[in-house]
């Protein structure tokens, strides 16, 4: 087994090279790997099998299992998402901006891969391929370290990979696996300054703050949406019904979904029984303020402090009335993660108001939340949504997987 | 005296409204700052000498009494630098690219501030207005934690910027000071998630080191240069001499100075005493290899591990002869830490590997290290020089004072 120290050093040797090769031969690697992954199905399905059963045996939940079980389908879709990275434009070498200064000095900045990538996540085993194709296309390495539950799986994952690079002549050492899945090789890595440019957490919000909170590593915080739907006074009812029914029912899991509905009083009698009809069909629960409870009913429940911070990623909303949109900013304000928040309204001045005073990665007027995600932007693949302000917001595709460098050309300039 | 969480709470609803404030708006508070530097120069300059009469007593050196010492010209040369901080482009709401997408939802990129900058510095009192100035302009407030032997003057200087904000209509919160100068007080700025947005610390390297290990909150390294300029075969040995020479001497306490020589053996020979000649008239005393000491006699001393791996900050510097283009190259990217790195070259190949193998934020051909700083890349002034690969790299300027927002406007679209 090798330690991260060994991988840490081979990672980097392999950024350098993968720094330096071309878009063709990146792409070539990526083509090997989907391959490969098809030919090697088998194995693959045989470690995951593995995985499963000893998931079964310490009594994974049946939804946890399903993040974790592979099949044919599920690898074709895998490799399918491998050559969908292979389509898109190469970051590396763009050039950002140039000028020459008066003293002829000419000054370009141009994007470069950031070097190692270390990457912490839980259980799904496809990241392990998603995550290694965005590096590699994005001339970056890549240590991965994945939960305990896939390990298998992800070794064989990552041993397939790995050969496919090198069979086209690009480094093995740049997608490389820790296979100590204790708590202590998270926590190796989080301090690996100098072996680790960026470390990316991906998963729930525990494992986020635990990397944010230890990391001496910088870190791109990802992925925790406490979402807002307001409702506005004037707007199209219906729309707002569509869009809450959209931002919370269509994919509760995920961090873009709505995780509580405001609306403006003077619609709330009318609105909320109209919402409350449509979520119904999928059996969301409410919880809502005291005035939500008035309009709706004393079967629902009341909402607490804590359910008005809360990211559900279930079938449960929080319900609150608010006098006006000062006071549904004051409440995006207070309990918002900065990921997703939508208004629903009619009013030109309130739209103006609401996506200049909201901050967070993205903010819609007459929109779901649901669509902040890489490809419904139009990047293509994405390592993640960012909530941090530093380096990238929003989704993060192949260009925030790089940095830049000046190249200054001279003829003998000093000052 | 404020407690951080209430100079916190302040700043972040300084933010807000500081967020919103048009251009115009926050230039007149620039010009407020820079009239009530000159009007109230006397009450500040009588608080420099309580502050330096403190420093004598308790024995600080005479260079850093320098740094720490205003006078009547000095005030004035801060004051024009508010005044250049105005004629700059405010990045605020410009937007950075922009689509609409197939379903007719529009998106935007546009420009925001951070929200509330932590800057952690030392003895250098007018960074405290350089700091100011840069986050008023970009719309960010900030918090300032300066060296204990200048706090008298900090103080004099925070209480009139803040006045001056407050007459033009701007909130005084914007710039706040924070008055315990102990390491407590820098460790609860590190810690302070949910008050401070980003953290930059400017100082030597043992701040800025204690800061990237400890802080939660996210932060922007700077300025720690251990900067090489290497002088290749074939190459135009005069210019190399120029170009050492300027690199180490013209100013050799800043981060952007060269620290270590790296000569092809091929060229050593005839380049090294022709080097040494110009450094002697400036007193620099030389570390070299032994091929070094060979060339130009065992009075140079010998350098050790310890001597490559330094950023001196002073008249000394470090000389290695190599083999060849690819050990310098090694040589860089064992010690670099990643600032500033120049070769001197005639050969197109070896300019062209240089500036693709060599990974730092400026990476130089033909031209003195030196002209890494926001003025003289065009940027205007700049919160210093960063040395990682997120965020940003190089120097920073306003735009790099900013973070993006996705502002998404649809007509009832859901996915």
């Amino acid at each position: 087994m090798k330690t991260l120290e060994e991988m840490g050093r081979e990672a980097k040797k392999a950024a350098g090279d993968l720094a330096l090769a071309s878009s063709e031969e990146k792409d070539r690697g990526l083509a090997a790997i989907a391959a490969a992954l098809r030919e090697q199905a088998g194995r693959i399905l045989e470690a995951n099998r593995r995985d499963l059963a000893n998931a079964v045996q310490s009594g994974m939940s049946k939804a946890m299992q399903d993040r974790l079980a592979l099949d044919e389908t599920r690898i074709e879709e895998i490799a399918k998402g491998v050559e969908a990275v292979i389509a898109l434009p190469d970051p590396v070498g763009q050039v950002d901006k140039g000028t020459v200064r008066p003293n002829g000095l000419s000054i370009t900045r141009v994007r470069v891969p950031l070097g190692v990538v270390g990457i912490i996540y839980e259980a799904r085993p496809n990241v392990t391929v998603d995550a290694a194709a965005l590096c590699v296309k994005s001339g970056n390495a890549c240590i991965l370290r994945g939960g305990k539950e896939a390990i298998g799986t992800n070794l064989a994952l990552a041993e397939v990979m790995g050969r496919a690079l090198e069979k086209t002549g690009l480094p093995a050492g740049a997608v490389r696996l820790v296979e100590d899945t204790g708590r202590e090789s998270a926590q190796e890595m989080m301090r690996a300054n100098g072996l680790i440019d960026v470390l990316i957490p991906r998963g729930g919000a525990g494992l986020i703050r635990a990397v944010v909170e230890q990391s001496t590593v910088p870190v791109i915080q990802t992925g925790v949406g406490n979402c807002h739907v307001y409702v506005d006074s004037p707007c199209d009812l219906e729309m707002g019904v569509r869009i809450i029914e959209n931002a919370k029912c269509s994919r509760p899991s995920v961090c873009n979904a709505a995780e509580t509905l405001l609306v403006h009083r003077d619609v709330a009698k009318k609105f909320l029984p109209m919402a409350k009809a449509a979520l119904d069909r999928y059996g969301v629960r409410l919880r809502g303020c005291p005035e939500t409870r008035r309009i709706l009913g004393e079967c629902i429940a009341p909402a607490s402090e804590e359910d008005y911070a809360a990211e559900f990623n279930d079938y449960i909303l929080a319900v609150r009335v608010v006098d006006s949109i000062g006071e549904a900013i004051e409440h995006i304000r207070r309990y918002s993660t900065g990921h997703s928040e939508a208004i629903v309204t009619s009013d030109y001045g309130h739209s103006r108001l609401f996506t200049r005073q909201v901050d967070a990665a993205a903010v819609y007027v007459n929109a779901s939340t649901r669509f902040t995600d890489g490809g419904q932007f139009g990047l293509g693949a994405e390592m993640g949504i960012s909530t941090q302000k530093l380096h990238a917001r929003g989704p993060l595709g192949l260009l925030e997987m790089t940095t830049t460098k000046y190249i200054v050309l001279g003829s003998g300039q000093i000052r």
